[in-house]
Parts: structure tokens; sequence; C-alpha cells
């Protein structure tokens, strides 16, 4: 940040009083500008024993597949984001079924929430942002061919605790950029 | 946001092409600037069958009873953002034991991730952003004194839990002020 979006003015990186970290301060009107990491939620999308994934039409990873999902938006929870960002790229329609997964990103402020969900049928095509959508049983899964490496995470915990019978919740951090 | 962060123009507030919601955009350098939910990281401090809350010694719910959270910062994870609240509200030193609760607050954009955690030693002090800090069995719990509607329902829940002998994860979503 380099303008105050309030006043137009220039910001200057400073400790503010009482702060221990550098902020953004607008040097007319004093405003603190925060930033804070952003969240995306997602859904994995079952019906049987396959999940929904998506192909990217879009970059970053663009071509590589995903389980939908995409940065929440301001005014909605958690699951709707998940479920909107289902609807909008697999056009899909899913029923929640719990937070499954947390991801932690800090070398990009990124937070992943993923949620288990249920197809209410096996009614689904491409969104804007996918150039495919299909249903993948483990086997198939394209391992080489994902975009994230939260999906993979997402999908090796789905699978493990689909066949041990018992979902548990999970959550990891992803420390540096290992997938690509 | 009036003006664009990054070069001091106006934005307007205008749907992009491609995008269904409005965001504002810089006139001049074209910036999509988007906004998004905040994350709020706490801890349930636990000792013996007590948790430790915090007096809150600032705005907002000045004088009022919480447990130690803010707001998550840059390049950290969710946990670590939870137990770095609690060594700056509580000056106290605790030990992760997962993510306990979830509260979505989308009138004010705002995501809580509470975490269960250990004391490693009964010590603590008040810091700066606290008047007093103490631990409360849950008869002592200072139910009509708590800071926010979250904090009342981090404890209730985690008081039932420890009376039913399992710790369950938690989620709610809390859509209007209720509380105040």
């Amino acid at each position: 940040m380099k303008y105050c979006p309030q006043c137009g003015n220039k910001t200057e990186p400073i400790i503010p009083e009482g702060d221990n970290r550098v902020r953004d301060v607008c040097d007319s009107c004093d405003l603190i500008h925060y930033q804070n990491p952003r969240i995306i939620a997602g859904c994995i999308p079952a019906w049987d024993d396959k999940v929904l994934l998506c192909k990217r039409a879009i970059h970053p990873r663009k071509g590589f597949w995903t389980l939908p999902a995409g940065f929440m938006e301001l005014g909605e929870t958690t699951e709707q984001a998940a479920l909107r960002e289902t609807l909008e790229e697999a056009e899909a329609v899913v029923q929640a079924q719990g937070l499954y997964a947390v991801f932690n990103l800090p070398h990009i402020n990124q937070v992943y929430m993923m949620y288990r969900s249920a197809l209410l049928k096996p009614e689904f095509s491409s969104g804007i942002e996918s150039l495919e959508v299909r249903l993948f049983a483990e086997h198939e899964i394209p391992w080489d061919g994902l975009a994230f490496e939260t999906m993979r995470l997402s999908l090796e915990y789905y699978f493990q605790d689909m066949k041990a019978g018992a979902f548990k919740f999970r959550s990891a951090d992803i420390e540096k950029p290992l997938f690509r």
C-alpha cells in the first residue's frame, strides 16, 4: 500500500504506538490500514464413492484439477462460501456435511476451509472458471494433475477416512510451496 | 475505499467484467481491490477444570471478560495466532490441543477460530490489553459480564463437553448481534 484508501494521501510503513508490527499509516488522516490473511472455502462434493473435480479454466494452474473452492466474500459464512463456489465452478448443488479440513499457508497468507458435502443429484457442468467437471473414484484421481497441495491433501485424507469408515477433522500447515 | 492504495487515484464501485459483485476498481490503473472477511484466532486455556479469562482493558467491551483472541496477522498460522494472542493478552504459555470451534459472524465479516489449549504452568498476568486475568471454574464464570457472544458459546460448549467426557468440534453461525 502506497496511498490511503480513505483520503488518497501517502501512507508510511511504521509501527503505530502500542503495536508491535509495521502497518501502513496515513501521513494525513492517521488511519492505520491493517492487512490480514484470506480464507479460501471449498467443498469435497461426493456421489457414492466418487468426488467431483473441476479442471481450471483460469490462472493460476490453468488446466489442472481442483476441488471447487475460492475466496470467501464479505457477508457470507464459510459454509455459504463453499457452497457458492461449488455452484459457480461445477454448477452443482450440494448439501454441506460439516467442516472437514483446515489448511494454513502462511507464506501466501491463506487459510483453506474445506467442507464435506453430498451432491443432491449427479448433475453438474462446467462453470465459467472450469474447462471440465467430472466425478472421480479414488483410482481415477489425476494425482499428478492436481492444481494445489491443499487439494492433494484433502483428497488423500478423504479417501483414507472413507476406507476407515469414519471421517475425522483434519488440519495441516503447508509452510512452503512444496507442490509446484 | 475511495482512493486506490496503489496509485492514489479515485476508485469507483463497479462490477468488473466476469465478476458478479461490486468491487472498488481504480479509474486510473484499473486495479481491482477485493475485500474479504477476517479471522479472529483465540484459545480456551485450561488448567485442571478451570479456564483462563481476560478482562478487557480496551474498547470495544472494555471491562468485560473474554477468552484471549484477536485478529490473525500476515505470515502466521491460525494456531500460531491463537497462541500469540494468549501470550499477549494473558502472558500465558499454552500448548495447543486442536481446533475446537469455528464461529461465523457474516454481519461483521468475521470468522472466529478457537483452539483448546493447556496451560503449561498456572502462571499468567495482565498483558497490555487486559485489566485482569484469572482462572474460572464453571460456576465462577461471569456469564453476564462476557464481552462477546462467541465467548459465551465457546465456554458453554467447552463445559458441556468437559462434563460429557469428550470434546467434539463445534461450529455456529451468529447472524445477528444477539448479545449486546
